[in-house]
């Protein structure tokens, strides 16, 4: 498999979600994996709404975040966030699929850089970037 | 109350917290409000760990963004996250009772710039800066 | 020239640099404009190493940072730079000849995102991203 | 001198300053330095103003990254800055002397945060975090 990147990736993909809790009970899916790319949707539900009546930012970044670690982890390497920034660019409101694109920017040796779009139909709701450091160790 | 910016503080926290499911629905508690400033807490429950058997660190986001949005909605006039950025520091695990103190840092115009210091017992577990802007109207 | 935005975009470049005092006397140079998009370069002088012997990041922030001010004022509308970061992904060395690249992430409303990516020959050296926010008038 | 924390910040600035011909190009001066802090300041020179007539944000940025890095390396052991982020609150013009005070935030194992704060007169121009990182050896 170290010779099929794309199997590698989905593979990785695989063993991590098995241990995601976090993302499950999020109801994310994954729509797409490739090395070093990760794309999932999940839909707004109401106990995702805050305060002003719009979806709460911390699930819009946890989405975000659950789709640059998938990305970040497609190489084998258990690979961990480090920092992440997010901006929020359009409201999110309850019922709203929103999908997450994450792309690798860098990686250079234990680090890498990956930008992850999120949209809600055509339109931009976040930009978010995610640092990465490799902690040791295998996913498989 | 306009005369009692403390009073003023929790009301607006009180209508906050009200309509605030998504904070509701993650457990989280408020500890102290006043003017600027918020602290929240939250227990990392099973479902909000990852694939690497730690918090998926959007939760603990999601605890820091409510933190940020509860402490810059002290003065009763509507504002919403522009941009956050957060730094991983130690790892979260289940149970881990977190709490996360939202101090302001600037206010000019209608824009803010709060921190947040997320720690787990005596460890600083993340550090997350957040961005605000005014966004029109009142909370009461 | 409004129905022309590549020729807009030139000559905002042209009345922007004939005020910038401080990218002439760094001595960068425009390579290339278009709508959103700029590319400047910039030979890392000797007063321009740090205490490390390395370039000093703020001579790779201020190349990057004219980059973005250059891409993001093609449009006529007179925009500043609201907030940056920087990631600083390999070491910068007196003579190295830097190139800045910034593209258009997001432009709504009188918000802009852009990246700029800084190369010393192939090398990938930073990594950076700005905020842009329209502070009314014209540049010409 | 290891025993006296005080003194091992001092030594270690003289030790940078004298290397750090860009802060000296750019004529700041040291203020201030201790364990973790340093203060530097920086007139705003003609040459440092961009094409709106203000000053030209990457030498606000220089002066909060200078002094990040005199604050990171007051420990003996040689520390570079991994990624920075500013927001610019307010206009610099020519003439202004801006005042950047930087405080330790975090330092666990290698990694550590810093908040710089950028004055001028009494306003604040600028706040800037750093993400530092050492990079192996001593600076003396």
């Amino acid at each position: 498999m170290a010779d099929d990147p794309a199997a590698m990736a989905s593979a990785c993909a695989t063993a991590m979600w098995a241990e995601d809790r976090a993302s499950q009970a999020l109801r994310m899916r994954i729509i797409d994996i490739a090395p070093g790319r990760a794309v999932l949707e999940m839909t707004v539900r109401p106990e995702m709404t805050n305060g002003h009546g719009i979806g709460h930012g911390g699930f819009t970044f946890a989405l975000a975040d659950s789709a640059f670690a998938f990305a970040c982890n497609t190489y084998n390497r258990r690979t961990a966030a480090y920092r992440c920034d997010i901006h929020y660019l359009g409201a999110v409101r309850e019922g709203d699929l929103l999908v997450a694109e994450a792309v690798e920017r860098q990686r250079t040796g234990r680090n890498g850089i990956y930008d992850v779009t999120v949209r809600s139909g055509d339109t931009v709701v976040a930009e978010f970037r995610g640092t990465s450091r490799e902690i040791g160790g295998a996913l498989m």
